[in-house]
């Protein structure tokens, strides 16, 4: 088989360093192009991340070798991963949109659009019936598809099994991890022996994105989920992992024992075989110390969202909590396992 | 005036040296006595505490001489500050009581028990009104009165002034520092790059303990708060102060600004002048990232509790987030202001 | 190729742990037995470590299966793998060495016995040659090999291609991680925000042990090397990862160039095959601040010694750091690594 | 006392809000002026701190209000505190001396200049004498006065008794805190569970400053100590104190117990009453684990150097470690205590 050629936008930050990273030996998709959105002219990826490769593995060697390019359309690729920041995202992603490249996404500027994708594909995978509406709207020969937050998307797989016992009410606490803000990001000395109980727009994201995750793709629209999510987000001094304490609603009030099945039944892309996918996309644990991000936050490749301490709340019903690797499941991979989905859905030609 | 003489039980743990750090100058009380559970015959406290004191502050010269005691009566003294281990808390502390003194615990024992107080000067101080019926009960000359748990005692003061708008619901969730589980406490390798989504116990107290704190005082016995209280509780790396994130339900709905006013306003003790109470129990940080550990959690002595991001909650109505120092106003220093008020109200003779 | 059996002794502790996870798929080896020092009669290897397993990765299905054993022989196993305290490991490894095993320890109570060696592959693979008094001096059937200390052993592969160039003095600072002190270990609240700049016996061992490693055997005895090593050791809070800051004096004055040169081509293993070797020993960074524990410690399988900063020192001539991992190439990887040696020498039949 | 009116140059970073906090109180000094190097023109020093103040203690009232002016002569004060980054430190402290204002930089650019006393009272008052030289022979009616890099004062300040038993060679190897490096500085992702074994110039600067503080002053010129330094230093995850191994040859070959004698004897400020001064500018701790940061860097107001752990070094005799607060001592504290010096000797009029 031959491989797609991808390109990497936004190369040399945190996510961009994880798609170089998750891509170097990907069995379907072949890195051909890396772009930044400083200019680098003239130098191979692997000299301009001297000195800022934050991975503790080894840059590839056949990416290491491209030469670094501006994120403007003319790139050998067909498939484009956007690790862009949300100040210049917007244009660019719709420029190469136009110009009939496929955009996975994960920067947040189009994840909220009424013709965009936001994707899970063990979520939300009918979703991408959206990109028909989305071409025809906006003109375009390529097509952009947007991954969540990297807190919701744990959320989310978490609660997506639960949407059969009536789940209406969602209350959750994050303890979101240092790689979530990106290099430079938080200063040491704001977070050794400390927590920081803000992160900007992020409650907003959890509040909105989960909805339209969880909703169901009517007549050329998104047709909200009708729950409530409140959320408070906070900063601590973990690497990588996001940690969220969870309280739901749920009307049929199932058994805590109907529950765990149900997390454990969970694997709606069983039969696909996407490389990337985990075996089980939410790894539930019977510690009543687990999950932590330092123990979890690897398993399944980090593909995994782990769940534990499923318990009663005495005001919602159900607690429990949910684990996931922010930069992998909640960012590269994310965008990655959905591009794997389109392939096999026929997006990729 | 001469000082009150006062006794420290469980003086070598954690929570015994912050006793012995507060009361080492204390204007009123003169420690004359320091215990602990193992033997120590003939050993000064300074020299037991030889590479064991954990507090950045040198132990007080006059309570460094003391020669450490046995956890029995006999101690010289009228009243005794209670650091024991709840293993053996219960019956040493109620042969304190029997012989006379006045305990004031910082121990979980007898806390929810229905003839003892539990106190926060701020918050219930009429409940010291069960004194009489407790020693009438129990047959004690002294009597018995304890502090609530480090995490349940800052969000208490925090509910405490929005009773007024009709509190019925409670959902917390705590970021708490590593001195609350005593010394050595958690391994280092347990929570380096790590969260800890468990404290043994601890969820149960919060949900418990505030009902008895913001009920009240019936004929002869406490009737507790109709509220429902939620909580989550997780470990973070960090020396101390306990964050905890809030959503609450007020059924008068006042605004944003009606509950900033009424946390400014309270101040149950003006007036007082007890020598252990913050000038204002509620210190209001309007920052967007505030409170933080590092920064609030010594202001006022480390004896206020830092209210910040006060703002809608789209489930309950109001969100805010609350923190305060955990073996100060958590414990040591919580006991010691308990029996300040008993002082000024007349139960010290 | 049957593979052979070996046990682990002191299984359930930190180096334990390292031992079962290197060890679960190991191509040359079996393990038939995990032994630990309390009872656990009756109960497998994976019940007796629920929420006692520190490594993120799972325990290997094979050895969870196994029943826990008691440290004596019997077992069934022809290489005993010693992870012990050395409170209890001395008497118990001579009883198996006895008995005919072959111990291949971790443990640092034989290390400086005469007839024992102290075994590094790449830097005194020779050593070896002293079992045979070993056996005949003691009347074993079996023998004791050990590894060095884990701050030892990355100095010393270090210090190995140097002692071409005249190698007589050096000076070390090591910044050691949490999981050389074992659990519990370190408590938290001791090493949050802080650097403990002591670690018993470790400088002793630092001072002592190089000159045993990089010393000659002579007839039925080692000869110590002619180095003065001198060794300032602490505890910083770090996972894994021993840093190690070195002076050297070279009598023949190489320049830089020359000891990276020498860096580079130190393989003595090169064409052994070893599988737990790493392909390079030594791995050799450029940049200004590396090696660094995040970002070094994992690489070559973690059974390298990074080294880097190379440059001159206004003392002793030249200055460098090295870094490697302390509880797999400083503990469990070094002593399979020692028994990977003696299978290919003929030590195991 | 008519208070010295003082003004601070960089009063927004690191370091200045240490000359902030210490100056909000002082018995000799008023601030009267803070000045930045960004226009905050129209703004309190309070209002342009919002969100920026990184102390846990409350900006002073006085200093709060006072407006923000640029770093350029004519502010209302006679002396400067210069907490200016070294990009553009020199010609603004140039340009204040030369208008007439006394000086007390903590920026490395004149330190090192033959004319400009780098000036630790303890160690090398009479390094002032320079001063008439200075004046002379730049013209200046005001003068420069520089303390030391923070890691080099609290090796000086251990090294400056032992000078008597014939100092000439010291090794020492430093694990500095993150305050060090000002804010935002040091990334979270880089130090969390990391060491970095690299600061950018620091090593150069422990090796020649030393030289110059221990020298003395010779007919116009100093004459630096007949010592030879070497160097390494490394961040690690402390927020503030920096630790310090060290090794020293004395060619009198003093007993331990002399060099403690030494150590706790040393107190050349002792009855000049600066308000600044440590009573104990050493402080010798006997616990085999001490000096550490977080238990030590506080003490006699952050103020001092915490020697301990000394004992016999197999290279060059003696070894010790010692630990001090890096920006109170190490920087803002040193300046200050620099201009009490000079205020008792006669340069502030």
């Amino acid at each position: 088989m031959n491989k797609v050629k991808v390109g990497i936008l936004g190369a040399t930050g945190m996510v961009g360093q994880r798609f170089v990273q998750l891509l170097g030996n990907h069995p379907w998709f072949q890195v051909t192009e890396v772009a930044a959105s400083e200019r680098s002219a003239g130098k191979s990826y692997g000299e301009s991340m001297f000195g800022r490769w934050k991975l503790p593995t080894a840059i590839p060697e056949s990416i290491g070798n491209l030469v670094v390019k501006e994120c403007v359309p003319g790139l050998d690729c067909q498939v484009v991963f956007s690790a862009l920041d949300a100040e210049i995202a917007g244009p660019i992603e719709q420029a190469f949109a136009q110009a009939g490249y496929v955009v996975s996404s994960n920067s947040r500027n189009h994840r909220m659009e009424p013709d965009v994708p936001l994707l899970i594909p063990e979520v939300n995978a009918d979703h991408m019936g959206m990109i028909a509406f989305q071409k025809r709207n906006r003109g375009w020969k390529g097509m952009i598809v947007t991954n969540p937050n990297c807190s919701t998307i744990h959320l989310v797989i978490a609660l997506k099994p639960l949407m059969q016992f009536g789940l209406n009410k969602v209350f959750v606490t994050t303890m979101q991890a240092l790689s979530g803000a990106g290099y430079p990001g938080v200063a040491s000395l704001d977070i050794l022996d400390n927590v920081i109980p803000y992160i900007g727009g992020e409650e907003e994201k959890m509040e909105r994105e989960t909805l339209k995750l969880l909703g169901r793709l009517g007549e050329g629209k998104f047709v909200p989920a009708s729950i409530t999510v409140s959320a408070h987000c906070t900063r601590v001094n973990v690497n990588d992992g996001h940690t969220e304490c969870v309280s739901v609603k749920l009307e049929k009030k199932p058994g805590i024992d109907e529950i765990k099945a149900a997390f454990k039944a969970f694997n709606p892309l069983k039969g696909l075989d996407l490389p990337s996918a985990p075996d089980h996309p939410i790894v539930l644990r019977e510690e009543n110390n687990r999950p932590q991000p330092k123990m979890d936050r690897d398993v399944e490749k980090s593909m995994a969202s782990v769940v534990g301490r499923i318990r009663e709340c005495p005001l919602l019903g159900y607690k429990f909590v949910v684990l996931g690797h922010n930069t992998v499941r909640g960012a590269a991979g994310a965008a990655i396992l959905n591009a794997e989905l389109m392939k096999v859905k026929g997006y990729l030609n």
